[in-house]
């Protein structure tokens, strides 16, 4: 169902209008007036006759017609029924600023879920309990008391915190940012930041969507849609508070190492959100959003008229990773024809401390021309001789002819540039307090591009055996058995694709020479007991051993030492395996995030992956792509490429098995937890082994 | 000499002064005049009688008497005519406002040092060329083109760039921030940045330093001054740009990692100096830093009226490493009784959306009382009921009571805070946009409290056999080697109390397998020529070798392949050596910075050191503490310490081994890079053994 008419209403009731100064009901009132609202207002309030020289109605009923748009301020304990009411009337929008839900613990809760129901039933939608209201500049409409009207502008805003709502608003105010929409969305009883991001991504009037968010209601249609949505729009999002995951006590390494935010962090990576920390930056990557073309590439060029910022920029370059842009024969030409014999005809171009708007105007429009140049920064410091006002406003000239590169604006200082900062953003141009600012937002620009033209995500589908897991995964839920063992996890490993090293469980010293002559020497010995699941940890590893009498006296010592250390384990004997060929370890993993699924993490294996914690983490399923580059997210990615000599290892093995994995755990939900660690892997054409393999299954 | 004459001169001379608005002689005069200055001023300039009322003199000898300052704004050419006649006249302080010296290339270059030298012959001290000028308002003095007279304040500044001083003032005069003195240093001819600094130091009206730099003149003396200085001042400063020693081609490990910015970090983490990134982070750490005492612990309370911002300080406080502080019941309890049941009396304390001033200064003051708080934050969001100017009042009158821990405030909003933000201003309370730059604020000065503390810097000086070193640098030197191989390398650091592993150069397979036989195997086999600096590149490293055969088929190997790599190499043999028992492989070394000196490297050793760039780099000498520190300054020291059942090696070793190179390296300044890599390290107790090293030595 459309939200259309929270926006655009013709009429709009107000259930708890006040005539008193400062209640909200009044505040609201007013806000709705002074916006100029050209529909219908019907104040309802028993008793009064008229508020604001509005016609006052003692219920909903007495209006005569049902109003597009119902907003509701009386005491909790009444809402539900005027929702009632609502129902009756065929009322489909209701915002209810009141508070006292579930916010304030279990009555409140018990409240929220009877409106909710109600609304349901009654195919009603719900902004709130518990929030500020709406605001839609471009109807005039004013339905909240988060302050008074923003001019219109296209960015779309959503919070789930009313107080940095206004706040918010009273700052774009001061800064004539304008929006298209605000909701303050509450405690989204029914509708969530979903559901607003997919309006706004539907509205015609937002070309960037933001917001600020505590949680995220449903992660997995979230990824989904923010994927698509994104696309077309940016979304922008501070989100703050850490999620219930991270409390959750984990047992594996992937889960140990997935932080709270990890699952935020894949999540936003893959669908492509732009995450914020601060106010400020938000409104830094908005406003470019909001005004300028996307960037092709990341070649920027700055023009000053001072040293010293030009070189605070140029670090601020170097350390976002983005290019300096080294300007054609042709433009240095050009620039030196008309900029003074001192000025630095490279990047920064240098106009000198005492140019005029037109050396700033020339400098632009020929920067604008290089092909090499994907976006302009202009650094302003007012000196003697500077033309603030008059060269933001010669800057909004040349793109008003040239708007294919984006343009960033920097002056510096206060009083002396504010009337020139006031020209740059009526004419679209952003400004930044900060040359470093100014260039976080390009980078961010650039990686946005970056995303948008990743290739199609196709899923490979391996051949696989599913019957097999499907039997081992049933019987451990049958036994309530929720660790499944080292054999088991690789058997499932092995009808997935992965091979395994050659080995057997024994119980007594002689059986476990046997085996080692068997497979040969050297052999690795592991303890086997479904109680130990960090098995170094207790000295039940030993690696390299040559000769059946060292494979006699690790089996004794194991037997000795182990169950002193751990005497509850149930012990089974030892595994007695073939050492794996020479080659890298790495670790595979997945651990299922509450919100958001599989989260699929790549790292360094052994025992350094707690340690230099280099990993990285994404969202199941993975497409080639993205399983590559999760491996290239990581520094272990350089070593396994080769280091000084030594030969590379076939990352594509690395890649597959990840790809192998995100099957797996897409196909079979039940597997809570799963480590590979290590897989080992040699050069290229050789096979990767999943030497180590633990994982957990839950009932879904 | 006291830099006190460009502070508080008597009279000032204005050689330049002009009656023609826009020129720089004319702003500089009226800036004297608006400023109010109480001295003498003698505007100096044949073509005039007056300018602005004052008496126009024809030349400096016409004044009759000799002014405490002359400032100088003629052309560049003229400048050595009249510092000659301030020589006679016995001047002694100067400032060279004109450009068109150093900066402008060779023929300016020696303008400069024809003045230079006038000036050391006649014993004065001269601010500039190219530069804004001085301002010190504590007495009244503008003698700059940059900008209006700031407020008094006890922030002292000093500027490599003009342009960014006079963007600074506007800010800074919007925002009613003070100083005590403001300095634009231009070319630094004569007085640089350490001069200030000194003077700074000294200078009762100033309580922070505060500057922006380009570069560091003389780096060993600035890190000396600026160390004793920072213990009872804190420094704050930007430094923009590369170093040169980015530039120069480095062979080294310890080089190649050792970024352009690594020495200013190391050398700013040293002496206690505050690096910041933008004119704004200054700001926020320098008016928490004049105006707060310092906190004593890191345990940081926020109190809030929205929730939304509470969580986001308490992000933000988690991810600078601070502590959330834990109330204690008594706090807790008082808190229960003076707010709303609904208040949240747990950190962070949420006074509720409807609080009113009285609210914030109950829950202000009775934090401030709590033992376990060390710093407090404030947060406000503008909403229905809040008394934002009055709770800034409130905030006030506390801290006239209670000033020993810092409060800091973040009041969220514009238009709707404007008043309340210049209450806070004026009471000396640092406010900041954002909760996240508040946090790092204090994070910052938490930082600087334990700098202070941290134990008093005592270098230890091991018994070493100095002669034998000399001899072998010597003849170095003296035959124009700069490359030191392996063999005397190890004999250096021999001298200097390092183990190194036994060993022989051979030149035939026979002789290998005969010293490998002597050695006992396993041995290590490395190709041996000057000329083969990275020999695992080549195929010129094998380990393990097991017996005479491998031995032999190695030696081969090598013979057969290395010269066909490189085919001008000079090969002298192969080396055959003990096989090192196990260990962790880590890296010492030390590059040493043209401006800086020796800059000691630790980190993981092995080809890994340059992928993974898990290093930390300390000026030398070092101390102790300070060598235990660039351990812990890596993510390697937690493999040291043993991970997941294995035991950990000998800390102490390794930092007794930074020490003793430290030694060498400070002791022998002709060495100018230096690794030990790998230096391996066994368990407590063991000898830690230098494997392999290299060095290279210079003339100095």
């Amino acid at each position: 169902m459309s939200l259309e008419k929270f926006f655009n209403p013709e009429s709009v009731a107000i259930v708890g209008a006040s005539q008193t100064k400062g209640k909200v009901g009044y505040e609201i009132l007013t806000n709705m007036v002074k916006a100029g609202f050209k529909g219908e207002i019907f104040p309802v309030n028993h008793k009064a006759k008229t508020i604001e020289n509005l016609t006052c109605y003692p219920n909903l009923e007495a209006i005569g017609q049902t109003p597009d748009l119902v907003i509701i301020i009386i005491p909790a304990k009444f809402v539900a029924s005027i929702m009632q009411e609502c129902v009756k009337l065929g009322v489909k929008s209701v915002i209810i600023i009141t508070a006292g839900f579930k916010e304030i613990g279990k009555e409140g809760q018990k409240l929220e879920q009877q409106i909710t129901q109600i609304a349901k039933h009654g195919g009603i939608r719900v902004i709130g309990p518990n929030c500020l209201g709406v605001i839609a500049p471009s109807s005039n409409l004013n339905a909240s008391f988060a302050g008074d009207l923003p001019k219109k502008g296209t960015i779309g805003y959503l919070s789930q915190s009313g107080a940095l709502l206004a706040a918010l608003l009273d700052i774009a105010n001061a800064h004539g940012i304008g929006f298209s929409k605000l909701v303050s969305i509450g405690n989204k009883a029914d509708i969530d930041e979903l559901d607003l991001i997919e309006a706004f991504g539907k509205d015609p009037d937002t070309k960037v969507i933001a917001g600020y968010l505590e949680n995220i209601t449903d992660g997995n249609s979230f990824v989904e849609e923010a994927e698509k949505i994104s696309h077309s729009k940016p979304i922008i999002l501070i989100k703050s508070g850490s999620t219930a995951a991270g409390a959750k006590a984990a047992s594996s390494h992937t889960g140990s190492l997935a932080g709270a935010e990890t699952a935020y962090e894949a999540v936003f990576e893959r669908s492509g959100v732009i995450r914020c920390n601060s106010i400020r930056e938000q409104f830094d990557y908005a406003q470019a959003f909001a005004n300028q073309p996307l960037p092709a590439g990341n070649s920027v060029v700055v023009i000053t008229n001072a040293g010293g910022p030009g070189i605070m920029a140029a670090d601020a370059i170097e350390k976002e990773g983005l290019t300096f842009a080294k300007l054609t024969n042709e433009t240095r030409k050009k620039l030196a024809d008309g900029l003074p014999p001192a000025a630095n005809i490279h990047n920064p171009i240098d106009v000198l401390g005492d140019a005029l708007a037109d050396k700033y105007e020339f400098a632009l429009d020929v920067a604008l021309d290089d092909p090499n140049v994907d976006a302009v920064l202009v650094l302003l410091t007012p000196q003697a001789m500077t033309e603030a006002v008059g060269t933001a406003e010669a800057m909004a000239k040349i793109l008003s002819k040239k708007s294919q590169k984006p343009v960033f604006a920097s002056f510096i200082g206060a009083n002396q540039v504010a009337d020139a900062i006031d020209v740059l953003r009526s004419s679209g141009i952003p400004q930044y307090d900060s040359p470093e600012s100014a260039v976080k937002t390009i980078r961010t620009m650039v990686d946005y591009v970056k995303w948008r033209g990743r290739p199609k995500r196709v899923i490979k589908l391996f051949p696989v055996n599913r019957r097999k897991v499907e039997t081992i995964v049933e019987r451990h839920l049958r036994n309530n058995i929720r660790e499944v063992g080292e054999t088991e996890s690789k058997e499932i490993l092995g009808a997935y694709g992965f091979i395994r090293p050659e080995g057997s469980v024994v119980s007594t010293a002689e059986q476990a020479a046997n085996v080692a002559q068997q497979l040969g020497f050297p052999v690795v010995m592991k303890i086997w007991s479904p109680d130990i699941l960090h098995k170094s940890d207790v000295g039940g590893v030993k690696v390299g051993l040559k000769n059946a009498q060292d494979v006699m006296d690790a089996f004794d010592l194991m037997m000795y030492r182990i169950p002193k250390k751990m005497p509850e384990a149930d012990i089974l004997g030892v595994l007695v395996q073939e050492m794996c060929r020479k080659g890298k370890e790495v670790i595979l993993g997945m651990h299922r995030d509450p919100h958001f699924g599989p989260l699929m993490m790549f790292g360094m294996g052994g025992t350094m992956v707690e340690v230099l914690k280099d990993v990285s983490f994404y969202p199941a399923p993975l497409t080639a792509e993205e399983a590559r580059q999760m491996l290239v997210n990581t520094k272990t990615y350089k070593i396994l490429q080769g280091v000084r000599g030594e030969k590379g290892v076939d990352i594509d093995a690395i890649a597959e098995g990840l790809q192998r994995l995100s099957q797996l755990v897409t196909e079979f939900p039940q597997i809570q937890e799963l480590d590979i660690n290590p897989y080992v892997i040699g050069p290229k054409g050789t096979a990767a082994i999943a030497v180590d393999a633990r994982m957990s299954v839950e009932k879904v």
